[in-house]
């Protein structure tokens, strides 16, 4: 997988959102073989760093051969996100196409402990 | 009727959301035999299992025949993924096309009680 | 006018939402004599009982000759629809096309006084 | 029924094209007695004679207690409107609500003939 | 099957359309045994007869558990319309859901020949 | 400027909402003496009295000539609606078109003191 | 009125088209003086003027205060444009906010003739 | 690549239209290896054959992988349809999303000789 | 200005349409030096030559410093494009944002001399 | 950079919102030197001053040549505004169109202190 490269974020002393949104998502269904495909959204409150952008695309398209169902990618995507960034919210969620006449929607969030969005600020 | 599959839950640790939206729901109207139309959209948190797509497809499915008024449709449908998934908290919400110049909506949610909560994230 | 009717509730057990939306409403302005026109929404948790479709469409159409203002309408369909289901809760829309260049929209809601809602759900 | 008003189209050299739409239109069903809802558009070039806005309203709620078929009242309202202004060209269209599950349009045409047209340029 | 009923053209002198919309179509797919859903959309010029609206509801309701293509479906409703009605001109159209990620539709018209229309009229 | 006439609130002994939208507000720009446009939104929970439906449409119309910024507008209806209706709560709102690629809103809001509401609903 | 300015046309040997749409049209209703509101739509292949922008907003703004008929003013505006700018084929098109329940479309054209618009091109 | 299979048309004296569009279309850009995404639109007459749903899905699936440029895919998708299916009139249209802050549509018609259709019918 | 560079059409035996939208177009207003910003669209059907896009979007950045009125740029950039491409036909579109309360478009069309074409087909 | 001008808040004792719009905004992209668009939204609650409209938007133009990322601009402008109108809350959004298939929205927010508030409404 691409690495999420990220960049210093220049405004830590305030507690500001970016949303990031991507209609080109693809995945591989594990069941069937079949392509899937999604938009991801992406909303965090940075800490000390930003995802840079062209990372971000490339990790997502990383995707595109990997057998993986909706519910774990959706929360591989925050795990990683999370790792990388160190943010102090973060939601992802995975808006998935009709399938078997249902559309399907997984969302999933994280909040730094107290304690770490303390020291961060130092 | 079809019975409701679930999938073991990957991400137990977190409360994270999955929205199901079919808009081919059909039933029959018990007073009139005529057909009802209607979008079913289901929305929860889980816990320990996930409620497997194809089936719940098959198990919408499985009311095309039966004669069914609207507010009690949305509550069994609810009692019965309460039961299938024991979430930590879902909402079932029917909404049903135009019959005589008024279209209707139903409602229903379900949180489970702190203790059970408790237990499953051991 | 017509009686609102009414069937049991078979889910008391539970705080659910019931919306009905009815765009056909129309009535007759007391002082110019002019038809008119609404949507009327109305959202209600029931408690022992539910509004029958039918008869709520016979009631809405009872308006259609009467002379009545908009803010009155709204309050009196409130008023009679507490009167016939004593609903935990409900909230009544009237949303009137335009006149003189102006659109209006009057919401009224009610709620039970705790005591009668802990009675009814024994 | 309340009578069409015109008055003199002072642009009577030129063909151009007068659109009313009035989504405030309804009738009663012969069969059911129920009340219909409609929008009506009417389209037309005038000749000698413009249709006053205000009776034309007068007009369309002389049907508001009149039970009469959807196509058959397009039709009606195009030959009332055919016979007070002799307009050189005209559409009427009704674009009834759902009813069964089924929505409903009629659109009605009418062109002068050549003759006609000639004289009333004189 | 259901008969579509019919009802005499008041108005035959002149080529008028009436356009049926039904959103609540559905059929069952019979390579796979699942259900299909579409819009179907007729638009019609009368010439003697114009179809009875419960009786084509009805009609409709009768592909509820037949197994048919979607092309086949389409020819078929235009077939049973020209041999009920004998309009002047005819077009249906299914608008059908998304099935493997791809949604279609299927449009087909009939004109009558001009000897027919012309004898029709007198 | 027209005088902004009321009639006597009917259901005083229950907190309501009348919302009225005016699409059709027009003043002018003091520094440039341009027409300015804007949609006025006006949201309140009346005391003892509602503002007259004609009578706000005529003291809307009473800004068309007048010079007045976009700040300054609202907060002025506001003031005067405020004073006319004494209601227990209100917010209005000028939605101006735009003007040099920017688009603006201004939005105001009034609370009566807890002391008066007591006393009005005696 | 405000003077409708022009400025040469640079590409007077090719047919090409501007549509210039203006949404703050006000004007007086001669018969109850109340203000009309419209959006202007201007469509015109240039011969060898084109209207100047800021001349065309305060000739529409001279409107104001002006009594003037929907059906007037709309052709009134096309025989002004017509005779500043003499183009090869110009629509103008009012389209009015809802009086009595109902809205208001009227659109008229002008071709130059055949032997003007050869000799312009010389 | 996957075969494009087809069924027989059972309705082969009537000129008939079907459309199928496929949102989920992606391939890779020969340039930059990137991907591309795209909605496939394909509208057809057809004559003795119809594109078998399935197999369309898989044909438009083996593009995932393969380096090609817009305005080439969507004539070759057109070339391999009028191969397989020898329809009366066919467009294919490749609607591509931004890139460089630039969307493209690519449309091209393929149409019978009058000669083949002809036989075809017979 | 940047170079609308070309790359040879494969399917020059075939009559197609390509269509470039890009909504970040920007130039300055030559009379007030203040910057526009419109959407241009461009349609063409290619005869030997394909414009290549990441030229097209150098060219269109190249108006962004330059002092251009409307109804000129939306021509030059059909002339530079009818130079770069000899297409057999094109529409340029460009589509302005309001300026004083106005919002304007600009088309233009080219279509090849039947000569020109003939002879670039061999 | 042109400095945003100010003029008094003639309400000060009320907490009111303004809310201006811009989607005219484009920078360049530090590190590609291509052009950025986005919408800017600016939400705030004035004290002392509100922003002179005209000197906002040559603020926002000051923009067009310079080269600086999504995240710092959004916190830049924020940092302008609060030196400038030391409002009591403000909000300024960024909404950035699409790149590498993925749009962006920074949202930054500001809050005065307790102690300021209290000390500007003297």
């Amino acid at each position: 997988m691409a690495i999420l490269e990220t960049f210093p974020n220049r405004h830590p002393g305030r507690d500001y959102t970016i949303i990031h949104t991507c209609p080109e998502f693809t995945a591989v269904c594990p069941k069937t073989g079949q392509p899937d495909f999604a938009t991801i959204r992406i909303s965090y409150v940075p800490d000390r760093e930003c995802v840079e952008l062209k990372s971000l695309k490339l990790y997502l398209q990383g995707y595109r051969d990997r057998g993986i169902y909706y519910e774990h990618v959706t929360n591989v995507i925050l795990d990683d996100l999370v790792a990388a960034l160190k943010p102090r919210r973060i939601t992802v969620e995975g808006d998935f196409h009709v399938r078997g006449g249902i559309s399907s929607v997984v969302r999933a969030d994280y909040e730094a402990p107290r304690r770490a969005r303390a020291r961060s600020r130092r």
